[in-house]
């Protein structure tokens, strides 16, 4: 793979596992995603625009801190009582680097670790007449025990496209998408293999209702160079519908999605095509077309 | 004030405080940020895209956590040790719906307070030959006593443009964006009041190195309806090149700003025009020109 990131112009890399874009490398970032919105549009979704939070009460409904407590990050505010934040205040960073947190408030949210959530949570309680079809990009939050420059970030920028329907409607919306995916890595000849994988579960023997055992194996991977997944469809068949009321016509919906991991798309173009985009094939930035 | 927010096609409003957006309502929050970010590009400033995180020990020398500790939001990851895990899964959240953290990873970093602190720990310890002129927009946090949809929410969106200069040079942006945007008000018809304003300090008499006293009254705030701040003007003088160690020449450099809260230009528009932006004057939305 491609080791050479910290000469590549336009990107600075910080050492809480983040990047820096800037210049003509973040204009490659956003002519990506504007090509997998135009995707969505073409294909009728509407786009959302969501918080950085979600409620901890709606991710546990999921079993998430069951399944994933290794790569939960939450947003915790100080107690907000004055003597308190005095107490801080007379040290508030540790020689080290590490803040002296003292007492907090409590904590009812987490960091959105994946943009999806948001919309079965929107979505609780509706009954829908017909597939509803959901686009939006958010800024996700994964803890890991290392970190890579666009590879692996503790936050990272991913796009999905959403479904919820009846499972042939499900499977209609996946496989066009598989087909639009297929085209594009055809047209500007990146190499990417499909791979069923299942998430990174914590202790998986351990957590008999975690979200395991209801998902795996229902996501294909669009793996680069071997190892990284730059993409996926997920099926979730009614997991989502059943945890939040969302039904179609008198059935818990079903609901798939296919994402994409924009940093991890810069990696691979990057890889496969050097570090200038200007000599890159013209078709890898077009946003219309395939 | 608008009090009809919940009626309104493409807002919906969760508790904690944050705004989802959709719909014709997102399409005019992004048409505002592309005006803003095409007044950058015409003044010839670069775009970045930062992390959602910034380093607390580089926070902690602008004295940020004396200043604002009450503002401040830690994103927090557990222990990562597995029995620690494991202890969490039990019982992740109370029936209240506060997570129970229990032992948490040393936590060093904290969620963006404001876009343009970014700029100075990038550029730390660089020498500038001319100007540096900056855009990006970001996710800010900031923990406040109450929220309100769009007017003050615990993340909202903010453009900035940001000058890096001599004080002549940052004065001279500044009254370029001072003019431009008092021009777009009186086109489009918004009813401004131009206020010097200083920031909500933590408990100012017992902070005598806090922000407050070196920035305090360099702020000029874009008041819409008499109480609602919009955007403002930031002069910084030599604070940033100062502790941060950025010259231009053999002088700390000066700096200035430009911000723009962006959900708070929806609410005033809103406010202002109606729910429906189909009823708006054209100007309003157009990113080009004024």
């Amino acid at each position: 793979m491609f080791s050479e990131l910290r000469n590549i112009q336009g990107l600075d890399w910080q050492e809480n596992g983040q990047a820096v874009l800037s210049g003509r490398l973040l204009h490659v970032l956003q002519r990506l995603d504007q090509r997998f919105l135009q995707w969505a549009l073409d294909w009728g979704a509407e786009e959302f625009r969501f918080p950085a939070f979600l409620s901890a009460r709606e991710l546990d409904r999921l079993d998430y801190f069951r399944s994933f407590p290794h790569l939960a990050t939450f947003p915790v505010a100080l107690d907000g009582r004055p003597e308190k934040l005095r107490a801080f205040t007379d040290r508030p960073v540790d020689g080290d680097g590490a803040v002296r947190l003292g007492e907090c408030a409590p904590v009812r949210e987490v960091l959105t670790p994946a943009a999806c959530y948001h919309f079965y949570v929107l979505f609780q309680d509706r009954c829908l007449e017909r597939p509803a079809d959901l686009t939006t990009v958010a800024t996700c939050f994964r803890r890991e025990a290392y970190y890579r420059p666009l590879q692996r970030q503790w936050n990272f920028t991913m796009r999905e496209i959403v479904r919820l329907g009846t499972a042939e409607e499900v499977d209609e919306f996946l496989e066009c998408f598989r087909e639009r995916c297929r085209r594009l890595f055809l047209q500007i000849g990146l190499s990417i293999e499909w791979r069923p994988a299942s998430d990174a579960f914590f202790d998986p023997p351990r957590n008999p209702r975690a979200l395991a055992q209801r998902l795996d194996p229902l996501k294909t991977e669009m793996v680069f160079g071997g190892e990284l997944a730059i993409g996926s469809l997920n099926v979730h068949r009614n997991f989502f519908g059943e945890t939040f009321g969302i039904n179609r016509g008198d059935q818990p919906v079903s609901s798939g999605c296919v994402a994409f991991g924009l940093e991890r798309w810069l990696y691979a173009l990057l890889c496969r095509f050097g570090p200038d985009d200007r000599t890159w094939p013209a078709a890898v930035l077009e946003t219309d077309g395939t």
